[in-house]
């Protein structure tokens, strides 16, 4: 790939790194996403300290890396930053080297998958293959699971904040809430995962789709928040937008509480509906529930459970 | 939440398990979706057993269980199946318990982040907090992340497809190139990780909007693919929409062909672009190649890295 050089704008680069911060170096042979998900969640274990900056860190991505002489610079490089060196490597020769090369320089470090590959293995009694999904040797053939995925993208795209109410039938899901109830990140965060969401929004004044009320109840679900927060998340969005509190009153609070009861009332007239709280919920905590539901719905498990073939 | 019972329509459920497939119990005390990462990562390293049907496996995911009752339910139904039982959680004694049980009923286990965090404790020298993300304790405030991310999604699909070229300036990213390279789904999972996404078609016949060419070329990047892959997922695109071959010249080779020779004269006269090959590579692949030479010109790093501070 062609380079240029670029100024410096944000500050990001290394030269940055605040004095006494704890540095985690994370190395793939593949993107590296495993990793980030992974450390994100861990990182989720030490907010308690985040108050007196004790964990503040910086974190590290080293995606592709599949040749040993990478990894060794990389491990000489978090020997001298004093940095924990998290791994996935397919390649076990690659990834024992890596370790030895990690204990010979001081570095402490952790493949973060091997012991799941290792409980997989021995349950399906099956070794592992060991290559890298970057390898030249892997054919990246599209799965029927690709396509899908990729109409579920569009679909839910094109269905976004009310749009086309005609195509309400062919949704898995149908969101149904007040503006910045966190709709569409959450449609698009479900379409990723496969599933075609349509979102409507509650507008005060005006009436849902009347589509909305012939298709099945039971793909429906209803977003409500707490007003305090849907008010301060309303006013980030109006900077952002750049319009003012005195031209709308979208953040007011009067306006904004009786946008909810609104909501509330029309969740009450469809007790089918399960109304999901997203107060102080991230998006894909919001989506973990929905789709809980969805599938527990459809399978009656006395477990509720999301189950698939591979 | 309401529920109701609707008939089984797909044979998702339980009653539907293959005889002879593998059973992969996921067990969460937050959404699972680190476990269903990890394990769909580590499930790449069987696909060569894919062929003759010895891999196949039915995952089984059981989120926000923060409960002791629960855990050991679902223990016991691991153990019916003969299943794997791999689980986070973040509490050590609900962790503790958890693998008592399944010793005890003889399901083998293993607990996929607890490495990760007694590295990630004792480099940084401070006890895990043993909350759960589920937590009321939790208070989840809305953090800048949080925001930057929802802009990035709300800007991303508002220039989907050439939309709005005014606004490519605004964007992190802006990625180009002809119909179904990716584009949109590639820009989605780039917007999730807090990008702001333009993509940009390339149409034989039409020009390309002026703005392109006058927004800092750092940020362009260029997308490819093996004229014979794409014409396969053009085909599937136009059943999928319902238009068919004599209709149009979308999928047909030979125009295939032109409009990627057309789109690689256009990458040749701006050799800044980098041209990203996507043929075989999943999204979040493509995904994980831009994200590196994005930063990597931001940072200018000996060896190229993401990185954060948190
Ligand atoms: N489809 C796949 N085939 C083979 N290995 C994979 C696959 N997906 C992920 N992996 C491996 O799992 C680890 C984590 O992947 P990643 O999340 O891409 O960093 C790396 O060692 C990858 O090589
Ligand atoms: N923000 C967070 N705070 C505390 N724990 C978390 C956080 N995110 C994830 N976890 C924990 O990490 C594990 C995996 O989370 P999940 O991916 O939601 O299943 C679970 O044990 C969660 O409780
Ligand atoms: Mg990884
Ligand atoms: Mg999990």
């Amino acid at each position: 790939a062609a380079k240029t050089v670029t100024a410096e704008e944000d500050g990001d680069g290394d030269e940055a790194v605040a004095a006494g911060a704890n540095t985690i170096y994370m190395v793939s042979d593949g993107t590296g996403w495993t990793l980030e998900h992974s450390v994100n969640a861990v990182l989720g274990q030490f907010e308690h300290c985040l108050v007196d900056r004790r964990c503040a860190t910086n974190t590290h991505l080293f995606s592709g890396v599949d040749e040993i002489d990478n990894l060794i610079e990389i491990v000489k490089q978090a020997a001298k930053e004093g940095a924990l060196l998290l791994y996935t490597l397919a390649d076990p020769s690659m990834a024992e080297a890596t370790k030895k090369a990690c204990d010979l320089w001081g570095v402490p470090s952790t493949d973060v998958l091997r012991p799941t590959i290792e409980a997989i293995a021995s349950h399906i009694g099956v070794a592992p293959s060991g290559i890298p999904r970057s390898s030249a040797s892997r054919k990246g053939q599209l799965s029927e699971d690709y396509f899908e995925r990729i109409e579920a993208i569009d679909f839910t795209i094109k269905q976004d904040d009310g749009a086309q109410p005609k195509n309400l039938a062919r949704a898995h899901i149908v969101l149904v809430g007040v503006s910045r109830t966190g709709k569409t990140p959450l449609s698009i965060y479900l379409a990723q995962k496969g599933y075609k969401v349509a979102n409507v929004p509650i507008v005060m004044g005006i009436d849902l789709p009347k589509a909305l009320f012939e298709i099945d109840p039971d793909k429906i679900f209803g977003l409500t928040i707490n007003p305090v927060v849907l008010q301060a998340i309303r006013k980030a969005r109006a900077n952002t937008l750049g319009f003012h509190a005195q031209n709308s009153n979208y953040a007011e609070m009067e306006h904004v509480r009786q946008e909810l009861d609104h909501a509330n009332q029309i969740f009450a007239r469809h007790p089918i509906w399960p109304v999901i709280q997203v107060t102080g919920k991230a998006i894909e905590e919001t989506a973990a529930v929905i789709v809980r539901i969805y599938h527990d719905r459809k399978q009656k498990c006395s477990m509720p459970r999301i189950s698939k073939r591979v």
